[in-house]
C-alpha cells in the first residue's frame, strides 16, 4: 500500500535492527485520513470474505479497525489486557507472550460478541512474532468463530510471526512488509510490492 | 443526538444506579458507523474551533476521537495509562485517580506531539466524575496548548464531572446527556435535547 508506504519511509525511526518506531502516525499519534485508507485497503482484500465482525487488540489495533469495520459495515470487537471491573463473568481469554517486554498478559473477550456464526477478520498494527495474532486467533477458535484471516499493518518480514500464521494456514494479508532495519534503513520486501502492484 | 440516545435506549444495560454499561457498542464492541456519525457531530460543533489536534485517553477514547478526526481533518494523539517500553523519554504526565477503580494512574503524551501551536480538542467516552478529562486538560496545559473545549460521548449528569469543568471555565460538548439510572431506567437531560433541537 503506497500511502502507508511513504509514509514508514518519511516518519518511521528506526531504533534498533528489530525496533522501528511509527509513533506519529500509528502507535501514539494516529492520522485518521491514513487509517481510513488501511481500513478501505482491508475491506477490499477481504470483501469477498463474508466477514461478520472484526477482532482487534487494545490500544493500536483500534483505530485501522474500526476503519476496516466502517467500510465492511460489521461490528469491532477489541480484547482487553486486563480485566476491566465491569467486564469480569464469561470472558474468553488467551495468554499473549511479549517478546519486547518479556511478560505473558492475558487477553479477553466477552463471550457476548464473539460466537459460532461469526466469520472473524483479526486485525492488528503490528506482526513481529506473531504472539498477539496467535492470541486472537486462540479467542475466536474458543469462541467458535471463523477466522477469514488476517490482516497487518505493518509486517516485520524479518521475525517468524508471518511465517508462523502462514503455516498454520491462515490468510494474512499485511499492508507493509518490511525485510530489513539494519544499518538504520527500512528496506521493503519487494516481492510483496510487486504482489500488490499486480494485483492493480 | 438522535442516533446515540436510540441506541444507548435499545443496548444501554443500567447495573447499578451509577454504571451503564454501553460494551456492545463503545466500551468493548464498538459500532463503526455510529462512531462515524459520533465523529461527525463533534466535528461539526466544534467546527469553528481552529482545532488542530485531538487528544484522548486509551481504550476506549481512540475510535470516536478518530472518527472526529477523521471528519475535523487533524491528528489524534492518544494518551497512554501505562509508560510504553520504546517511549520513556520527555514525557508530558498527569495523574487521574479512578473513583471506580479507587486507583491513581499515571498517564502520559509524548512532547513530540503537543506543542504551544496546538488547539486542542479533548475527547473522551464517557464524563463521570471529570477526573480523565482534567488530566488530559493538564497534558494539554503543560505542553502549552489552548483547548478549544471537550467533547464527550455519554455524560452522567447526575455526577459532579460536567460541574466542575464548565466551572472552570471549559466549553464541555456532550453528545448524550443522563438524568439518572435509578430504578434500573435510563433518564436522559430534557434541557440538552431541548438545546440540541434548538441549535437545529
Amino acid at each position: 500500500m503506497d500511502m502507508l508506504i511513504e509514509k514508514i519511509k518519511s516518519e518511521g525511526v528506526v531504533l534498533s535492527p528489530t525496533v522501528l518506531k511509527v509513533d506519529s502516525f500509528l502507535n501514539h499519534q494516529i492520522d485518521p485520513q491514513l487509517m481510513h485508507e488501511v481500513g478501505k485497503e482491508f475491506a477490499d482484500r477481504f470483501s469477498s470474505s463474508g466477514i461478520t465482525k472484526i477482532l482487534t487488540l487494545e490500544s493500536s489495533g483500534i483505530a485501522p479497525a474500526v476503519m476496516a469495520g466502517l467500510h465492511l459495515n460489521v461490528p469491532v470487537v477489541f480484547a482487553r489486557k486486563r480485566k476491566s471491573l465491569t467486564l469480569v463473568n464469561d470472558l474468553i481469554t488467551a495468554s499473549v507472550y511479549s517478546f519486547t517486554k518479556e511478560e505473558t498478559s492475558e487477553i479477553s473477550v466477552s463471550k457476548k460478541y464473539l460466537s459460532e456464526k461469526d466469520n472473524v477478520l483479526i486485525i492488528d498494527d503490528f506482526l513481529a512474532n506473531g504472539q498477539a495474532a496467535i492470541g486472537l486467533a486462540d479467542i475466536a477458535k474458543k469462541a467458535g468463530s471463523g477466522i477469514a484471516g488476517i490482516g497487518i499493518v505493518i509486517e516485520k518480514g524479518f521475525q517468524n510471526g508471518g511465517q508462523l500464521l502462514r503455516e498454520r494456514g491462515f490468510r494474512v494479508e499485511s499492508l507493509a512488509i518490511i525485510d530489513s532495519l539494519e544499518k538504520g534503513t527500512i528496506s521493503f520486501d519487494k516481492t510483496a510490492k510487486n504482489m500488490e502492484e499486480l494485483i492493480r
